[in-house]
Formats: C-alpha cells, structure tokens, sequence
C-alpha cells in the first residue's frame, strides 16, 4: 500500500513535497496510534470484570492482558525490591494501614481495575524480602529463577497426593530426596522423606516416627498403651520440639531441656546425664532431637557425640537441621554437621540458608517405609490399590496431610540452575559476610559480643551500646525502613541484635552500611 | 532522519525511482530487524546463566527478559488449557516418564535455556487442572485472578508469623476471617482462626483445642494426665480424623465411627447410643466432627441434631465442611449446614468448591483465645513482647507452624474481584450441573446410581454397566487424555465412579460429553 501510494502521489504533483508531506502523516499516524494505545490501557480494565476472563468465551485476550498487567506490577517491584535506595518497609501501624485502604470484602464485584490498584496497594506495604539490606528472618532474599518456578507451581495448581495428579512434581519430590539423602550420606541415598508445610512439622514429624518406631501400638491405643515416653533436647532448640510434644500428647513436660555450653551448643554430658536420670526414675527416652544451628546462636550441637550416646541407649536420632542443614552444600563447612550420617532422621528447610521462595523443607528419614506404616490410613477413594501404574508413587498416605501443597518445583529448577557448586557458592558468601562483619565490630567501641570465638560463623551476635536500646533503635529502623534485623533476649542475656545473612543479595556494603545504620539511629539514645 | 533522505534523494535523481528504492530499502530493513530479534531471543538464553539476573549488576534486563520468557510460556499452557480440543493429561507411566526428560541434578550450573526447556517440559506432562473435562479431584479448575494472586504472594515472599514481616497478609487474614465467621453466623462474626497447610492439619487442629478445652493439662503433662478421651465421626468421613487421632496419641481405637444412612448422613441416634456406652464404660467423650460434604458421596450430616446431642452431654462440635463449607455462599443451598452456628470450630476449604488456587484451608473456632493459650509456647525471640505495634497481629504463636506460607491473598483478592455474589453464583452452577447429570443418568441404560434421590445435590455417583469395569476406563481415560473422573469403592460397594463437578469452567456440553466417553471407553467390556 506505502509502496503505491508514494507511486501515485510522486509521481503525480510536485515530488519532493508529496514525499515530505506523506512522511509527515506517517509520523503523526504513528504518535496517535501510540498515544490511543496509552489511553486505551489507561481505561481497559475500568470495563473489565472478571467473568471477562477465562473460562469465558473469547476470554484470551483479556485474561491475557489483565495478567501481563500483574506481571508488569510485579517485575517493577522485583526491580525496585533490589535498588538500595528504595526502602524496605514502608511501615504503618495495624490501624493506619487498616485506613490506608480499603481492604473490606464485599457483596459486589469489583473491575479488574479495581483489582489491580489492591495488587499495587498490597506491594506497596509489603516488605521488600528481596531487598539487600534486609536481614530480618532466617529466610531472605528472592532468587529469580525461585520465583519462575514458583509462579509456574500455581499454574500447574495440583496437589502432591499422587502420581496420577502431579506426575512430574511427584517424581522431581523424588529425584531431589535421594539427592539430599546422598548429600547426607545415608548409603547410594537410600531412605524416605518428604517436603511439609515448615520445619515445626517436620520435627513433629520425626517425634511422631519415632515414638511409632518405639510403640507401634500408640497409634491404635494412643499414649495410654505406652509408659512414659521422654525427648531430649537443648535449652537452645526450637520451640517447636515443645509445640510438637504438646500436640502428640506427650507433654512439654516430658522435653528434657539439655544445658548448653556459652556458645549455645548441647553439652552431651550432660545429655548422658539426664537420659540415664530419666532412666532410673522409669521413664523410656525415645527422642534426641540435636539441633544444626540454633535459632539465635546458630549453634551447631555435636552430632558425632550425640549419635554415640543415642546409639548406646538405643534412643531415635534427629537433626534440627532446619537452619543449618545447608551448610551440608558446601565442601568448606559441612564438618559442622559431621555425625548427621548417623541419625535417623533430619529436617533441612531449603528455604532458609538456600534462599528458596518459602515454603520449602524437608524431612528425610533413614528408614525405608516406616513413614508410609506410622501415617497410613489407606483411605481407598484417595489410594485405590487397583489403578495402573506403580503405586510407590502415591505419597499421600504417607503424610499427615491429605492434599499436599507442591513446594519441590522451585528446589529442583534452582538446583538446576545454580548446580550444587551454585548453591555452595551462595552459602560459602553468606558465611564470609558474617566473618566480615565480625571482624568488623568486635574491638568496635561501643559493641559487646554476646560469645565471644567465631565457632559457628553462620551469624553474628552483637549487643549495641546499652542492652535495653535495640527495641527502640529497630522501632527506628522499620519507621525509617533503611535496613531490618531481629533482636532478641536468650537466657540471662537482655534484648541484642541476631544478625542473620542468608540473603544473596548482601554485599560487603551492605554490611558497612548496617553498623552505620545502628550508630546513626542510636546516637542519641 | 528518513524525511531528510527522502528529501535529498527525491530532489536529486528521478523522484519516482528514487521512492520506489527507498521503500524497498525500509521493508527489507524492517524484515531484517525482526528475523534479528528473532534470532536474538532463540541464542539468547544459551548464553545466559542464574548469577546474570537480579541481584547481579545491571541484571535488571536479563532478569525481565527471562521472567517475561516465562510467563509466556504459562500464558500459552492456561490459554490452551481452556482449550477444549486440547488433551487433559499427556499421561506415560512413571518409568517412562523419568526417561523422556533430564529430570537429574548435577553439581554444574544450566543456561537458562535449559532452564527454560524445563518449564516448558514441566507443563507439557502435567495435568491441565484448568480443562473444562477436568473432574478427578474435589480442587479443580484454574481461577484467572486466584492465578494473579498466588504470582503475586509468591512475589511477597514473606511468612505469616508476625505483623513485622507480613503486615498486609495479617490484616487481610484478620479481615477474611472475620467475614468467613459472619457467614457461618456467629454473633458479630467473633471467634478466632487461621488458615493452615489443609482440610487434615485443619480438622487436627479442631481436635486438639478439643482436648486443651477439656483437659488443658495434657499440654504439659502428656496424656497420661487425663482419663481415656473418645473422639466420633461418621464412617463415611475424611480419613484424617483418624490420622490426627494417631498422631495426637489419642488413638485410632479412639475414634468411635457412627453408621451413616444409605445416603451416607450420620445418624444422631446412632450417635447418642455410642456416647451413652462409651461414659459406661468410663471413657470420656470430646469430640464430635460431623461432616459437610463427605468425600465420597457428598453427604451432609444433620448438624442441628448432633449440636443438641454436643450440648446435652457437653462434647465440642466439630463440623467438617472442608468440602461443603463452601455452600454457606449460597443462599439457595446453605440450608444444608443449618446447624454449623452452633459448632465450637469448623474447617472450611476455599481451595475446593470456591476454587481457590490450592492451598487454602481456613479452620474457624468460636471461642476467643483458646488457640493461642492451646498453642503457644512463647518464643521471646519470634514474638519479642515490646515491639511498637499491637501484638495481637502477631499470629505465629497460635499455630502448630513456625513459619506458615500466605494462603489468604488468593481468596481476598478473588473475594474482591468476584464478591460474594460471584462465588455463590459459582457454586449454584456447580450444582445444576450435578442436577443436570443426575438426571441424564438415573434412567439410562447401563447405569446404576449408588443411592437413588437428590439429597446433597454436590456430586452424583453411579454405576457404569459392571461394577469392575471402573478401573480399566478410568485407565483408558488418562491414556487418551480426554477427561478425567475419580473412581472408589465405599462399604460393600464395589467400584464406581464418583463425579464432582467443582471446575467454574464446566458447561453442560462437557457433562454431555462425559457420559459419551464413558460409554465410549467402555463399549468393549
């Protein structure tokens, strides 16, 4: 059409002008198609609901638009969550962010327009969890090829009770327990495991298997039929070794809280202690449950000593490895988990050290098939035993729940991507940070280490100035929202700053600028 | 720059052999661009790694380049999962499966070409659960802005323990709840709640603020400190009522199963007569979890009957409405849980007939504070008692979780996109479709219904031709990859299919079509 229609007018009045003159409409034509594409885009959802959207008919194309608009909200705020000059929490108080929008639900529906300012709106108050000076939980930072994965998992929106519904997540769950079994060290991967929804429940998970290893007949005649039933653990260990011994029935009575040394780890002396103690008063110990890097020490309890006494008492084995189990990644610091080879049972939570989009943990057992005969309850419409493929493959019956969330999607594709060397890398640098930092404030003025010694190196603890300003000086912090750590008591020792690097994107400066941060937002306290 | 060549050369030469050659020119050079992005974005991911995206510098390109790849790709899988023509399953045993793909993890890094490969091989095995033929489980379907959703709480990244970190999650949990407890109709919608990994954690947790209610003791001291506790369910409910019996250490043995009319409906003077024995015998009744919705034949327990037999001998009532809880939305059909006002806690799955992306599993409590005093454990370094905001935001410490994965956003935002109108619509559809099938088949030859009338209404079971012949046409469905439909046994009934229609996106044509396959696939035997 261009081509005959420059013919036609060149060669019909004066060329040079008809030339210019159709350049000109050319541009023109442009800018207004472009500007009626803005101003389209501007409205399009004021008139858009979602019975718009698929299943409706004709429903590509909206339903298309309306999500490529939330990706393009989203990619900007992944953009944004990395800059160092935006913040990491624009912070409000529970009543003023109630105000800030209207968050009610109604009778009515809204337009999609409607939808997309709640989805802006949501990310504006939200943290930055990928941001690089946030250092708030265990688990920070957002890996990009996580996130792929783990929009790709609500895609698929199955559930991991059989092979039949998720055929391929079923089989990656596998593929990626054997690889953490080998990792452990357990012979050619061999054993069991499963991905649950957090580390409390995996714990609660090895509680429950080995009480059924012990008192198989618990689970019929529940706790009555068995005498009483002890677990140990260190006064450092996570609360959920308590929470999970009150849901089982067992009583957090029946938690022995092991001493720790000062730098937090378990003192197997005194473990051997207590075991015979609990021994003579008629009590059966049946759990130790040893901890891979404490909650606020990052203590690593030694496995090897720990192993020996529970294989003396015949006591069942665990790792709280929820924390510190990725250490096992890297060639440098996996001797801190030197002994988890020979417990019966671990919980790794990948999400935490490795930096997988939450949830991802695991629980791996070393014993073959006692996690399918302590849970199962062959409900026959879920697990018929007469379908045509291998039924190994259904793994519901061998879990608590009964629909499973899928949480091994966004593992396996990291894994993929980074390699195991990748993964090391990433832990190896999150340690080196640490030391950094360390180093950095330990003859520092105005510091006090709460230990001394670099054992665990996997985080750094330090009180600031005077014991009682880290409420007022994190107060401070969220409000200014430049950087966030958890600072809390333990023990005799008043509220300090747990620091904690697992996000990927820390760098030194960012280290740097944190004490910076302290010092300036303390200054006047 | 083309105005000014134009000129110039138009001025110089033969203008009209001059605009022909400049045209030609300006399509080979648009023609050339293209094939050159073209090729550009088939090589560019070879060359690209994990450690070129965010938070690398200058990855903000790549990043968006990749995750754009990406979301293409699941923009593709939902449009052609809406597809009718399209397969619901690429079915190949597991064996088979695990060679048609590299699914291994090694230790070196892929491009993210591969990584991309596996997204899309990832989809092309899994199940369509957005297809309109989809009918295999009681979660089915795809809902366009639940999707949005989940991207975007996948995007969050952030855990629902404390306000701190998750200060939009919490108040918009705080909000649904609230709003759920309303429409179960208690006064002012107070009580208390939590979403949690599932309808079985959901129903254990019901069980377990049971016992803290009744004997608040067996927390610390195990449950040897109470008497011998009895639990009762109908013999057609979910399976996990006997699992978190197991688990709780009350025992499967302690979970009294009440016969259920030929319609699968508890019979309350079944009920009573099993209490009455079980105080003889000097056992001590707690619990009592009717059931809303049964899972095989969709059964509604008559909850106002069985709240006057609770009240009378003082046992919490439980109502499991993981699968019919859904019907409150209806004002046509929540007569069927007339009652549930009366419950002390209910499970409630918007992940099943609201078609929430899964997971998303509310448990409601009526009473005020129990959770928490049930549940709590106090870790001083989660839930530090003098932080600047309201701790009552702080939810973690009422879970049997630590960390808990945000389930809420994909209800409220589709809560808000569809209103409660949009969902009771929804799921009076789902059930004229049933009433719909139910019809087709009742008289037809070759069929036989399980259980002849309309009472439920949510699902129809029947027959087809043998009773055996279940398995093999299920087996030949998943190998054709037509449509999918879960099959069972139930008491003394052999196989037969049981049909759910919860997918918003079926229509009365895929019911037609259904039936034709069936008949289709099993016209042989």
């Amino acid at each position: 059409w261009c081509q005959a229609a420059a013919q036609k007018f060149s060669g019909g009045i004066g060329s040079k002008l008809c030339a210019i003159l159709l350049l000109i409409f050319a541009r023109h034509a442009i800018i207004y198609y472009f500007n009626a594409i803005m101003l389209f885009f501007i409205f399009y959802f004021l008139f858009v609901f979602f019975t718009d959207l698929l299943p409706a008919l004709d429903g590509d194309a909206k339903t298309m638009n309306f999500l490529q608009e939330v990706v393009d909200i989203m990619l900007a705020y992944i953009v944004e969550s990395f800059d160092r000059s935006t913040k990491v929490i624009d912070f409000h108080y529970p009543n003023e962010l109630l105000q800030r929008n209207n968050w009610e639900l109604s009778d009515e529906p809204e337009t999609l327009d409607d939808i997309l300012i709640s989805c802006r709106a949501t990310l504006k108050y939200a943290i930055k969890t990928a941001h690089p000076r946030y250092f708030n939980q265990l688990s920070t930072g957002l890996d990009m090829v996580g996130l792929a994965a783990d929009w790709l998992t609500s895609t698929a929106n199955t559930n991991m009770f059989t092979y039949e519904v998720a055929p391929v997540f079923v089989l990656l769950e596998y593929v990626t327990l054997k690889k953490m079994r080998e990792i452990i060290g357990w012979q050619e991967g061999r054993g069991d495991g499963i991905f649950s929804p957090g580390g409390a429940i995996s714990n609660m998970y090895a509680m429950l298997l080995a009480r059924y290893k012990m008192f198989p007949e618990v689970k019929e005649k529940g706790m009555s039929s068995a005498p009483r039933l002890v677990a140990f653990t260190s006064e450092h260990s996570h609360f959920s070794i308590k929470k999970g011994a009150a849901a089982l029935g067992i009583g957090t009575e029946s938690v022995i809280c092991i001493k720790a040394d000062e730098r937090g780890k378990m003192i197997p002396s005194d473990l051997e202690r207590r075991i015979i103690e609990a021994k003579q008063k008629g009590y059966v110990p049946f759990f130790v449950s040893a901890t891979a890097g404490t909650t606020v020490y990052g203590a690593f309890d030694p496995l090897m000593a720990i192993a020996d006494i529970c294989k003396k008492h015949d006591i069942w084995m665990h790792v709280d490895g929820a924390w510190g189990g990725s250490l096992l990644m890297s060639r440098k610091h996996r001797w801190k988990l030197n002994g988890v080879e020979r417990a019966n049972s671990m919980t790794w939570n990948p999400h935490k050290m490795m930096a997988v989009p939450l949830q991802c943990s695991a629980l791996l057992v070393r014993e073959e098939g006692l996690m399918q005969s302590c849970n199962q309850m062959q409900a026959c419409y879920l697990f018929q035993q007469d379908k045509q493929y291998d039924l190994s493959y259904d793994t519901g019956d061998k879990a608590l729940q009964c629909g499973r969330h899928v949480d091994i999607f966004k593992l396996w594709l990291m894994w993929r991507a980074k390699g195991t060397i990748g993964f090391e890398a990433q832990i190896d640098k999150c340690l080196e940070l640490s030391e950094y930092l360390y180093n950095k404030i330990k003859d520092r003025e105005g510091y006090e280490m709460v230990f001394d010694g670099k054992v665990s190196l996997i985080r750094c603890i330090f009180i600031f100035l005077f014991f009682l300003v880290a409420p007022v000086i994190k107060a401070r912090m969220m409000e200014y929202g430049t950087t966030m750590v958890s600072y809390q008591p333990q023990g005799d020792k008043v509220n300090f700053f747990r620091m904690v690097i697992s996000n990927p994107a820390a760098t030194f400066e960012d280290i740097d600028f944190l004490i910076e941060e302290i010092e300036r937002l303390g200054q006047d306290l």
